[in-house]
């Protein structure tokens, strides 16, 4: 099968069809997309060596569950023990043991087949097209925010950060029926939100004071604009990571007494319910659709500066 | 009247006693404590001029609450307006037009003579000593920590810094039952903790994990350490406020979504109440006693690196 590999470089292999074990499921992937975490991952960020990418869309074709063959299926990403101390306590995508598809010890979806845990896999509705489901592991990631924060019906949202992750919080979030706006730095991304109904602003412009502001800037520049516009004792949502510390002062979380919380991934049952009513649209998030054949090139797009979310086509 | 004043440099001058408002209070002040934002307010960074200080026990000579007369209290440090949105919203002590004592535009306790609104003013029960009582503002802020995070009994708790504020608030955790680690790097200060029935560990030998870590060092690396020792979706409270930022990266905090949570000033009752019931030993935090008369020579102590409580006696 086609497989995006990354081993020191990055190299499209002709690879062996994975073999799945007691109670996992073979799934014959339909479309892949490319996050930025992959691009960190070629940068040796997670010591990865192995099949990339852990967005996909599928079709199960063999399982012990045998329900689950031919369903259309998404999947998700952690991959836990179920018996060490922090899965026992209800945290499973924290497990001791943690590994991630693509990321960290499990083979990853850039390739024609992957293999999951059924337990991992999640239906998709059939109203919920390929080039939509793509997208429930990011949207689920998005959602996490309000899986983490009581957000009241009064409550002032910004979302900082007009990239795909940022871009599909705000939209997560409005589409909860809260007050949002969308910071941004690029008049054609913020267009793209506020065809969504989300407010807009530039960073610069913006002059509010707000009760939640999650950053999704993906640099520390974020953590500095919320720290600057959330009320005394508002919260802080944290989604960027990045690999080298930057000079930052956290006094204004102190003397504000600010509460900031860190988010990562998200569950996926309600991003799909999401894309279900209809309250997100993927359609403008999409920079390009290659197929599998061009996955190299669809990668080397994936890390300019700015893109917007590169897909990969495995039915082609 | 004898009093500490700030202005460019740091004098001891012969003060008119200042006169009360409508609805304040004239409190002869008995004790006063130093405290390190003192120290800091020195090195300009509150842009305060004016007489210092803001921990003190005095006695009421005079007010419109006539109840009030004659009794031993002490003081909170914000002065609100009581009109503002985020005073309406019950955050008091986070109003739009703050002032707080020897800070930021209202004369300080490092005189004979304050005033305060009575309503900042709370009694002390007769069974505390003036000694106990003026740790009552510091200890407030210990206690602030549990008034915002939940604490259960099964939670390992660990704070950081062996300081003043560190000490406080180990043992203030202690007496409200729970299981609390003191970590810091000064075998002595330790041992005071741990005549308090509170656990303790050089940070460098402890290898645990923790629930909730309090970072109480006042430097950046308070944070660090707290997020290496707090567990996945565990929690950090934020005691430390720094003039200048210091290279960090807070990949942790999103990696294993923690919570942090800023803490400054905290509630005065609970505080009182705890040294009432004997729950905090305030007599090993002393560093000296001077009296009034030697108040500059008691700031230069204060300001001693590693320096414990420094008190102003000012009945001598």
């Amino acid at each position: 099968m086609r497989a995006l590999v990354f081993d020191d470089g990055l190299k499209v292999m002709d690879a062996p069809i994975p073999e799945r074990g007691i109670g996992q499921a073979l799934i014959r992937v339909t479309f892949a997309g490319i996050c930025n975490t992959d691009v960190e991952v070629t940068r040796g960020y997670f010591a990865y060596k192995g099949i990339m990418g852990h967005e996909f869309v599928g079709v199960v074709e063999d399982a012990d569950y045998t329900d689950l063959v031919g369903r259309r299926v998404v999947g998700e990403i952690n991959i836990s023990c179920g018996e060490c101390g922090t899965c026992r306590s209800g945290s499973i995508r924290h497990c001791e043991r943690i590994r991630a598809m693509g990321i960290n010890g499990w083979p990853g979806c850039f390739a024609d087949y992957v293999v999951l845990p059924e337990s991992n896999l999640h239906a998709v509705p059939d109203s919920v097209t390929d080039l939509q489901a793509v997208f429930v592991e990011p949207l689920a990631a998005a959602i996490e925010v309000m899986e983490q924060v009581h957000m009241r019906p009064t409550d002032r949202v910004a979302v900082i950060g007009d990239g795909k992750l940022g871009l599909l919080t705000a939209q997560a979030i409005h589409a909860h029926g809260h007050r949002v706006t969308l910071l941004g730095k690029h008049l054609e991304k913020l267009g793209i939100a506020r065809k969504t109904g989300v407010d807009v602003s530039l960073v610069s412009d913006f002059a509010g004071t707000v009760d939640v502001a999650v950053d999704c800037t993906g640099n520390p520049s974020g953590m500095e604009t919320a720290m600057s516009i959330v009320r005394p004792k508002g919260t802080i949502v944290m989604k960027s990571t990045f690999q080298k510390g930057a000079p930052m002062n956290l006094t204004p979380i102190v003397r504000n007494e600010i509460t900031c919380i860190g988010s990562r991934c998200g569950p996926f049952p309600p991003a799909l319910r999401l894309l279900e009513l209809g309250g997100v649209d993927t359609r403008g998030l999409i920079e390009k659709i290659y197929p599998a054949d061009q996955m190299a090139r669809a990668f080397e797009k994936a890390c300019t500066r700015g893109s917007m979310k590169v897909l990969i086509d495995f039915t082609r």
